[in-house]
């Protein structure tokens, strides 16, 4: 479909690399991160995020994104010291406000709240405001399956995403995440884009130089494009499957923004006002509790969605985190190999 | 890309009509479905979501629905009499068994106690278990949108669609819904199916002796097929939008299935056995309040969504149920216009 991998997430040259133990990533975000005055609460959790980008494989979301978290500090569209104010507005949801931090001091401060009401309950829901966010959703769903929650989670982004039969971008790339857990082994989770494409996608083949396939993007007039520069700077991003893909991003601008009092991916881009930084805004999470809708049948009908896991693997079928958690178990053996200009241009951050 | 318009979508000639006013079609079903044995709540319950479907011009679930009504009551598969039983099994969930009768009076029953709980707590989920469904589920979401509520639903079907990466049927067209309230209009609501295409359209084609297009199906091997007699007897049809719209049916296999202690469209095809008749299974149905969400901001944060629907028109995007309400003024106004075999078939099931 396309020349350019999508496993080289980010622009830099792969072939000189420098290895790495996980440790070691630990510690260089943890470094920078401390250099521009992030407090130690933004320091860890941030740092967490992004060391569980590099070690489960998905490099776009790892050690690459301190430079974009430097960028947004230095625009003055994060702040390094929010202390979140958690609201418990009714019996089942929760809001809680990040007060301009990125999202995951936020989240890891409602996490124990949210897992309570949802055990309690057996349904819940969170929204976090005011938050700037780069995680990856994966990432959010990972402590709710780890409680034995199912869990769903999306968020807007920024308006680069036409919707289908239209002609201007309106919704951002809006991912869409589901976690289901699972005894004895890593949960099904899937994470991705409504957009046809990750934005990074097109960026990539800008710089290579090479067109992208019908269908990720249109021009100005809202007319099919295949030059990545005029459909990042004057056209827009298409969404995955049509009609259905539209929809499904529209849904995510309704309830991880107005439903939760939070920015639609317009209004976050209006937001940023050319600085080109992370989105600001909002994300939902909703967990539930199997055990509370199935009471003594859990074990007997949690195996009846193993069977399922079961017949999609044994046909060919990848289970949708599967790479991630081969990646996960190489690097936790091996550490992990970040290109020396990335390393560079990090190391340059705090020189 | 087809020859074939998917607003025919039952495989009646229209041009041989008959006209009915919607107390007709009403009084119609009532008198089939009460021929039948079908008790009292059954006959309304069902009857109204065919009236619904004629009305707004859904053909497909419109009156065509009784003769697989009356086929799966023939099959021995659906309770004519069923007494729905509901379970208030947690303080945020409602499971609710409808003893093998259709969906209809199961959800009926249900719907004012799952706005109750989601009204008070500010989130709720129900099931509805061991029903025969047929119904769609736009109709399901409308009571809660009506209600003012936020609201998801979806339900498995039977095994007919592959993995993404597989080559076995093992999904249902497994679709899904979403609703959101809206000010003195019609809600926002869409319905689709997670597969590429409805089976009825494939059924089209293969009646109308012409290929489908590619992306729908595959042959008993899990290769691309434009054969509709193929795909629809030793193949599988494919689901939207790759490995998302795959993820996605998944997801719907699990919360309306496992997680509700519900068959899988898998387990459901089993149950079938042959007869060829409605689905057997759960749908899970989650609601939300966003005054709960929103308290005293409600009214300005639901006015930021009506700017999202206005921006998303004035670029000429149409919105999901669009072209539903205009039907539906429409027939209300003009009343329905029935294929006459249509009108002929049913007319056959009372004589």
């Amino acid at each position: 479909m396309t020349a350019i991998d999508s496993s080289q997430q980010h622009a830099y040259d792969k072939v000189d690399t420098v290895h790495m133990t996980l440790e070691e990533v630990r510690a260089l975000s943890t470094r920078v991160l401390e250099h521009y005055g992030f407090t130690r609460p933004h320091v860890e959790a941030v740092t967490e995020t992004l060391v569980a980008g590099e070690r489960d494989g998905c490099s776009s979301h790892g050690l690459y994104r301190l430079l974009s978290c430097i960028n947004t500090l230095k625009a003055g569209k994060v702040a390094p010291d929010a202390t979140p104010e958690l609201h418990d507005i009714a019996p089942a949801l929760l809001r809680i406000d990040a007060k301009g931090g990125f999202s995951q001091v936020a989240y890891l401060t409602a996490l124990p709240h949210l897992i309570d009401k949802a055990k309690a309950l057996g349904i819940a829901a969170l929204g976090i405001n005011h938050c700037a966010h780069f995680s990856a959703l994966w990432a959010d769903i990972e402590p709710l399956t780890d409680a034995g929650l199912v869990a769903f989670a999306c968020t807007p982004s920024h308006a680069w995403v036409m919707p289908a039969g239209g002609s201007k971008p309106l919704f951002g790339t809006n991912p869409l995440a589901f976690g289901w857990p699972r005894p004895d082994k890593p949960a099904f989770i899937f994470d991705f884009a409504t957009s046809m494409v990750a934005r990074g996608e097109i960026e990539l083949h800008r710089r290579a130089g090479k067109p992208i396939p019908e269908g990720w993007g249109v021009d100005a007039e809202g007319n099919p494009c295949t030059d990545p520069a005029t459909v990042l700077d004057h056209g827009a991003m298409l969404t995955f499957g049509g009609h259905k893909g539209s929809a499904l991003a529209a849904m995510v601008e309704l309830i991880a923004g107005p439903l939760i009092a939070d920015m639609t991916s317009a209004e976050s881009l209006a937001f940023d006002a050319g600085a080109k930084v992370t989105s600001m805004g909002g994300e939902l999470i909703i967990a539930i509790d199997p055990h509370r809708f199935l009471g003594a049948q859990a074990e007997t009908e949690l195996a009846r969605a193993e069977t399922l896991f079961e017949s999609m693997v044994a046909q060919g079928a990848r289970l949708p985190s599967q790479r991630r958690y081969l990646a996960r178990e190489k690097s936790i053996r091996e550490g992990v190999w970040i290109s020396k200009t990335l390393y560079n241009d990090i190391c340059n951050l705090i020189r």
